[in-house]
C-alpha cells in the first residue's frame, strides 16, 4: 500500500486535544505505515503532544492554527472568516492531496459547508450526505443516510443518497445486491410527504437499484433493508432517539443494586453499536475524498474508530467507487 | 358524573373484533356507568359479541356498518366513498352528540381527514395533532406532538401544537408551568429548518408559554421538557424508532437461557411505556371532541387503555380547555 496520510482536526468535538491526541498516538502505534497531519492551536495541543510522547514522532506533522470552528459558528461565518481554523486547514490539506482522508469532530454544518467549498462534491452529486451504520436484529448492519448534513431534501437528493448508500453497501459492507428503502411514516404507497413519494416513484423506475419500498422507524433495526434513505432532519432525530432510548436503559445501571448493574451491563453489550464510542464515525459521502465526522461527544477510543474508518474508506477507494457509480450506472429515468 | 358514552370503531387496527370486542367487554365491566356505542360489520362482530356475552348488554348499542376503512385507503377516498364505514359512523355519532369520545385503531390519515370533516377543529386550530406520552428518565412523562397526523407543518402549526400540548400538560398531567421545547437537530439557535427556526422565534415571543428552546432526539427521554413539538413526519419516525430499539432489546430474550430471559424481563419493565400495549392511545387533539387513535398493532389490553384514555380526556373536558386556551391566552405576537 502506498503511503497513507490522514488529516486530523484536533480541536473539534466536546473535548479537543485531551481526546484527539491520545487517539492519534494510538493510531500511529497500531498502524506502522500511517502518517498523520494534525491541526490545532499550539496552546491546546503542545501539553498533550508532550504527554503522549508525540513531540518528535517521525510519522506525525503538526500544523498550528490560530482559529477554531465552534458549535456556535454558523456555516457561512466559518466559510468567510475562519480560514486559519483547524477544520478548514485539515480540509485544505485533503484538497491539496497532502492527505487522503480527513477526520473532524467539529460542527457538522460548518464541516459540510467547508468540505463542499474546499474538497468539492463528485460530478452528479448535489450535496454530500452523512451516512452511518445501524446494528440489526440479525447481527448485521444497515446503512442510514442522511443523518444530519441536509435538513431539507428534495426527491432528487434522496435518489442520489440511495445511489451513494448502495455504493457504500456494495464496497465497504460487501453486500452484492443491497436492499434500498426509504424511511417513511407508513408502508403504504400513499403515505409520506411529496419528496418521499416522488423519490419512491423514481427509485422504483431505477434499473440499477434493488429498491424495496418504505420502512418505518421501528424497522430501522429489524433487518428489513441494507440502505435506509431519509432527509438529514429525520435521520438525525432517528439516530439520536435511538441513543436516547439506550441511555434511558443504561441510566438504570447508575442506581445501586446487583440486578440493575447486571441489566445495565447486558443492555450495554446489546446496544454497543448505538453507543457513540462504538458506532462513531459518520462519513460525509459524495465528496472527492473521504471526510469522516466523529461524534461530538466521542472519547479517545471513538475518535480512534473514526480514524480507522477514514482509512478503511480510503483503502476501499470509496470516493472513486461512488464517482464511477454516478458516471456509469443506469441513470434515474426521471432525472432532472 | 352524567352518562358517558364512547363510540368505538371496532374494525380498525391489525386485528379488529378479536381485539376490540374483549376490550369493550372489559371496559363495560370495569366502569359501571360507561355506555358504549360500537360500529362494525355484522359478520365480523357477531361471533365475538356472542363469545364475550355482549349480545344483550344493557349499556352497549351495536351499529352494523357495510364498509370499512383499510390502511390502503387514501384519506380522500375514505371521505368520498366510505360513508357507511365503522370509522365514519363512529365519528358521526360523536359529532351528533350521541357519544362524548371516540376510539379507533384504523388508518391514521383517514381518521384525521374524517375527524376534521365530521367533528371539526376548534376555532383557531388549523389542523389537529396526534399527541402521545413518553416515559422520562426521572420517572415522569413528557408529551410529544405531532406523532403522525401532519407530515408537513409550517411554523404557525408548530406554534399551535405548542399551545395545545401546553393545555394537555396543564390539565391532564397537572403540570402547573410546562416546559415547552421544539425538537431539532441541534441545540444552537442556527440549527434546523426554516419552519422550526421561525416557530422558535414566535414561541420565544409568546408570553403565555414557558418555551425552553430546542431539544434533540437523545433528549426525548431525558426529562428536559414537558411538551416536545415537531412535525408529524419527524415525530412518527422518532416514536417508532424508540419502539424499534425496544424491540431490538426484547428480541434477545427469545433466545434460550435463564439469564437472558430474566434480563429480558427487566428490560421489558424498564421499557414498558415504549411498548405499544402500554403507552397505547395517541390522542387527536384540536378537535371539538376527544378522538383517540389506538396503535394499529394494539392487543386487547392496549385497546382498553385507549378507551380509558378517551374517558379521562372527556372527564378533563380537554377539548373545552384547549378551546379556552386559544380563546383567552396571550396570543402569538407574530400570528398570521
Amino acid at each position: 500500500m502506498p503511503q497513507l496520510t490522514v488529516a486530523l482536526d484536533m480541536m473539534g468535538g466536546d473535548f479537543g486535544p485531551p481526546v484527539t491526541v491520545p487517539a492519534a498516538a494510538q493510531a500511529l502505534s497500531l498502524l506502522p505505515d500511517l502518517h498523520l497531519l494534525i491541526f490545532g492551536s499550539r496552546a491546546a495541543l503542545s501539553p498533550w503532544l508532550e504527554r503522549c510522547h508525540l513531540t518528535a514522532h517521525p510519522r506525525l506533522r503538526v500544523h498550528y492554527c490560530t482559529q477554531q470552528v465552534t458549535n456556535e459558528h454558523k456555516a457561512g461565518y466559518a466559510l468567510r472568516h475562519l480560514a486559519d481554523s483547524s477544520m478548514r486547514q485539515a480540509l485544505d490539506a485533503l484538497a491539496r492531496g497532502d492527505a487522503q482522508a480527513c477526520v473532524s469532530g467539529g460542527n457538522t454544518g460548518a464541516l459540510m459547508a467547508l468540505a463542499v467549498r474546499v474538497v468539492h462534491t463528485l460530478p452528479g452529486v448535489d450535496r454530500p450526505a452523512l451516512i452511518t451504520r445501524l446494528p440489526q436484529a440479525d447481527g448485521g448492519y444497515a446503512l442510514l443516510l442522511d443523518v444530519g448534513a441536509n435538513v431539507c431534501c428534495d426527491a432528487g437528493q434522496l435518489v442520489q443518497f440511495a445511489l451513494m448508500g448502495d455504493s457504500v453497501a456494495r464496497h465497504v459492507l460487501s453486500q452484492p445486491r443491497p436492499r434500498v428503502a426509504l424511511l417513511n411514516v407508513g408502508a403504504e404507497a400513499n403515505k409520506g410527504n411529496d419528496a418521499v413519494r416522488q423519490a419512491a416513484r423514481r427509485l422504483k423506475a431505477h434499473s440499477g437499484l434493488h429498491f424495496t419500498g418504505y420502512v418505518e422507524g421501528d424497522d430501522l433495526f429489524a433487518g428489513k433493508a441494507d440502505v435506509i434513505v431519509c432527509d438529514g432532519f429525520v435521520g438525525n432525530v432517528a439516530l439520536k432517539t435511538s441513543e436516547g432510548v439506550a441511555r434511558l436503559l443504561l441510566g438504570a445501571g447508575k442506581k445501586r443494586g446487583f440486578w440493575r448493574k447486571l441489566l445495565a451491563f447486558w443492555v450495554k453489550r446489546r446496544l454497543s453499536h448505538l453507543n457513540p464510542d462504538q458506532y462513531n464515525g459518520a462519513s460525509l459521502i459524495g465528496l472527492r475524498a473521504s471526510v469522516v465526522k466523529s461524534h461530538g461527544s466521542a472519547g479517545s477510543p471513538a475518535f480512534l474508530n473514526a480514524i480507522l474508518q477514514a482509512i478503511a474508506e480510503t483503502e476501499h477507494a470509496l470516493p472513486a467507487r461512488i464517482a464511477h457509480r454516478f458516471d456509469t450506472a443506469p441513470q434515474d429515468s426521471h432525472a432532472r
